[in-house]
């Protein structure tokens, strides 16, 4: 399984073939053990087949051809929503409006992706996470009917895969591993860290298609600008107080 | 790899024989190759193997024995630092002290976290999942020396297995699956979602232990309470905007 990991790649273009349903529950059932707090198994996935509904997700993921070129897009959401409704059934006081509630649900909901996408591939689909998700979460909220103390916070195309990507590059490990304390970095050593992803030819490219000086420039002024994620941000706190996780 | 992941258990008893270095950077390698938000890999791993350190992180987790009784004790980091100090390096100008990069970079944790999970159990280790790491966060963040812009999100303990625990329980795989959008839970789907659970020997115990009426009582009065959850979302908030991540 490490060599399977180590040469895994993003897939975003698939065939025609469609992903069964026996396939995606099977592989929701194995994913489900993942480790969850409390065995309280907080969070949802919706599930979109319909073209319609593919039509509607794509804009909220900034119209990225997977969405409505993939078999199955799925919306893995937060949710104390079920588990509270499960305690107010039984007269059992639910304190799950809040921020830590959001992160403890968040982190049952991430586990839970990534072993799903891990056993996705292993049966040879492709897999896309849409790191937009959080970008746009009143909107899927509107368009899948999320309920209060629900959150969308990954979404996964899959597929049977159309193309056979480069591996993207990676930091050297011994850069994101520290012993017994943090280490801090010096000038030097973020030089080294960054030197293979800065002399890629395709990131050279991306340097000159926007007319900056270096690699993080096309990072900060480009793709992810201060300015963005700012008002990101606005909307996510937003968003967090709509659905009650947050007041 | 379905088969296994299904019979997956949590491993909190470990036998006396380490983790060698070589085993853990190679699955922390192969881990590394998961999706990252634009191949930033927004994620640090402080490895604790000194009794000292591990002594010092057991109250961080309330004590519970895993800590001391793992071979490796580690605390992945949700970590915009790194790539904020190359961005300062290099005149370019970092916008990731906010809300929405630091979820970015907790996705980018989490999905790791959980690929390393998943490789290390294939590899015939046990883990464990901590979900106290974020609820003391500003005491690992002393201890580990965490700089800003980084943040524990996760900690996983690890060793060989010296226990064999039964399989815990999970939800119908219906109930947490929606088709197309969120299906709204009638009283009679939540009664048969929770039934098994509340049918469990190990359940009905709880409740007498501890005298609750019933097992949804034991986790709102008992387990995660409304109070502590406050409490911590406190802390969290100051320790988001002790570590940058929040004006």
């Amino acid at each position: 399984m490490i060599e399977s990991m180590t040469h895994r790649r993003t897939i975003r273009r698939y065939s025609q073939k469609e992903v069964t349903d026996e396939l995606l529950y099977r592989l929701l059932e194995a994913a489900s053990h993942t480790a969850t707090m409390g065995n309280m198994q907080l969070y949802s996935v919706v599930v979109t087949r319909q073209e319609e509904m593919k039509k509607r997700l794509a804009p909220t993921h900034f119209n990225q051809p997977m969405v409505e070129g993939s078999s199955v897009v799925l919306t893995f959401c937060a949710d104390f929503h079920r588990f509270t409704e499960y305690c107010n059934q039984r007269d059992a006081k639910a304190g799950y409006d809040n921020l830590l509630s959001f992160m403890n649900a968040t982190t049952d909901t991430l586990l839970f992706t990534q072993s799903f996408c891990t056993l996705a591939e292993d049966e040879g689909l492709g897999t896309c996470y849409l790191g937009t998700t959080i970008y746009n979460p009143m909107q899927i909220i509107d368009i899948l009917n999320l309920p209060q103390l629900t959150f969308p916070v990954a979404t996964i195309t899959i597929g049977y895969p159309d193309e056979n990507p480069a591996m993207a590059d990676r930091l050297p490990l011994d850069s994101i591993i520290h012993q017994e304390s943090y280490h801090e970095y010096t000038e030097e050593e973020i030089n080294n860290i960054y030197s293979h992803k800065e002399s890629l030819p395709e990131n050279k490219q991306y340097i000159i298609e926007n007319s900056k000086q270096n690699l993080a420039q096309v990072y900060t002024d480009v793709r992810y600008t201060g300015k963005d994620n700012e008002a990101m941000s606005e909307g996510m706190l937003k968003a967090l107080k709509h659905q009650g996780f947050l007041k």
